[in-house]
């Protein structure tokens, strides 16, 4: 039976995971409906994050296979991403039957028409969720667990500026669903996220980073480590900075921006290493040389990728 | 009250006009039930389809405002297209707030997520009538029968390789909803369509034409134009080389391939100029100065633009 893979970004955070795994069930389902002669596989990119290992294994799912990237002919669908450069290797050789994101639009072309649901919402998962509504498939409570587990890592339990009304219902209704409090699920999720003072440096550089093309052609990468421990993280701030140092210098970025996000004093200190003028003039700060507190800022996407990009 | 631009491509058919016809109403409506501080106004970028011009007359709906184009700072929705060389003029200084589709994906980007609806279905305006039940948005008759003419033009009357089951199923409530025969209202919708033996030559060449780019980064144009009379067509052959070779000259175009969709005899006839050789190879076909048959090809986007984008 053919099968068709589905796989969020590199670097998977939690809603990368949870939602090929939430878009691959409901596939299958509506293809057992349909009668159709296909699956789909949830598969990931990269390592599993700590809070998505705590999550499956508390709702008995199997982790997603690790893929090295796709071949000539492969049928994919991308979930929580839609550029190439955070995709898989060898994406251009695959044909892209589906793409269900809540980012910008990242410049990917097609020769054939093909599914594409956005939304600008707090997380993708909250688009998979509506789906099984709209499609009017029962969602199982384990589907239905992880699903609601990503909505609140992405939305930082709804504090994140990217948090809207859909998902704060479609939050309230999965939670009354699953038999929990939204507020204490998500802070149960975030702490189970490692020690920072403990974690190697590049789990901590590379826990949630991503590759950006400026519209000059260079690229850049732009990480994010969100914590209740922020001093654990500022405690290691050199070397940090000799981390992306290294990163700037073997893969040519204009610049490494990295940023710990306190969820608790929501806001996140900058560290940059590179091209850091570029990164003072679109934030009016001084990030050269010392790390600096943006006091508000939480989502990469708004607040960070959004301003650089545009600039 | 801060005003959202909805357009089709330029050139547009009726799936074009009336897809902005129908979601700019839909839109409305969804504005005013959340009680949001917005208007939605359908544009076009060129001449109205003489089908177009009839539908809307016999259900007494405005005519879409003409726009040269777009300035910095206006919000936009694009409708029934994703490239920018389809688009209107200045979109790079636009915002694109939401895209409604069904072709291929066409390598926009954007600084900012967007909601992005597309599916591999016969036409935008099915797409369109979907998101009047999923939204609860009641849908009144002359806008079902707008939505209901472009979706029988669009996959001509169903007979398109793009028509799946869900064009079928849509096609059938709306035409019910509308107290129409489907077949019986699309050759009523063909009929209208001007004689070609009478229309200027430039009518017939860029009635429905689109720009490409390939992977090389040249351009090319294909037109389509779909009939009921192909012998007046292939009477004026000699007129439609000359016009399509002077586009070749004036815009630089690897080549311009225009067809005459029979949509009775379900097939088309291809006139070429330019580099036909291209045309020769991907289709298997000899059309360096002389016209070719091609049975069973109805479909520019599958049958036409997809091999060629694909070579």
């Amino acid at each position: 039976m053919p099968s068709i893979l589905v796989f969020g970004h590199k670097n998977p955070d939690n809603d990368a995971i949870s939602a090929a795994i939430g878009y691959a069930y409901l596939k299958n389902e509506l293809a057992k409906k349909n009668g159709e002669d296909v699956t789909y596989e949830a598969v990931r990119l990269g390592g599993l994050p700590p809070e998505t290992e705590w999550i499956l294994s508390e709702n008995g799912i199997e982790t997603p296979r690790l893929i090295e990237g796709v071949g000539e002919g492969d049928k994919v669908i991308l979930v929580d991403h839609s550029e190439a450069l955070q995709s898989a290797e060898g994406l251009e050789n695959a044909e892209i039957v589906e793409i269900i994101d809540h980012h910008r639009l990242g410049g990917l072309t097609t020769a054939q028409p093909l599914r594409y649901n956005a939304m600008p919402v707090g997380s993708t998962c909250a688009i998979v969720a509506r789906e099984f509504g709209i499609e009017g498939i029962e969602m199982p409570k384990a589907i239905a667990a992880v699903l609601l587990g990503a909505m609140l890592t992405d939305t930082v339990i709804m504090k994140s500026p990217t948090t809207t009304n859909f998902d704060r219902d479609i939050i309230a209704k999965t939670a009354e669903f699953v038999g929990v409090d939204p507020v204490e699920y998500g802070m149960s999720i975030f702490k189970c996220r490692s020690n920072p003072a403990e974690l190697p440096v590049d789990k901590i550089v590379n826990a949630d980073a991503k590759e950006f093309e400026l519209s000059n052609g260079n690229k850049v990468y732009i990480g994010q480590f969100e914590t209740v421990d922020l001093q654990a993280v500022l405690g290691r701030e050199a070397e940090i900075r000799e981390a992306i140092k290294a990163l700037v210098a073997e893969k040519g970025y204009q610049f490494v921006l990295f940023f710990a996000t306190d969820i608790l004093a929501e806001g996140s200190q900058f560290i940059c290493e590179g091209d850091t003028e570029f990164v003072n003039k679109v934030f009016g700060i001084d990030v050269t040389g010392k790390s600096v507190w943006m006091p508000g800022v939480l989502s990469r996407k708004k607040q960070v990728a959004a301003p650089i990009l545009a600039a």
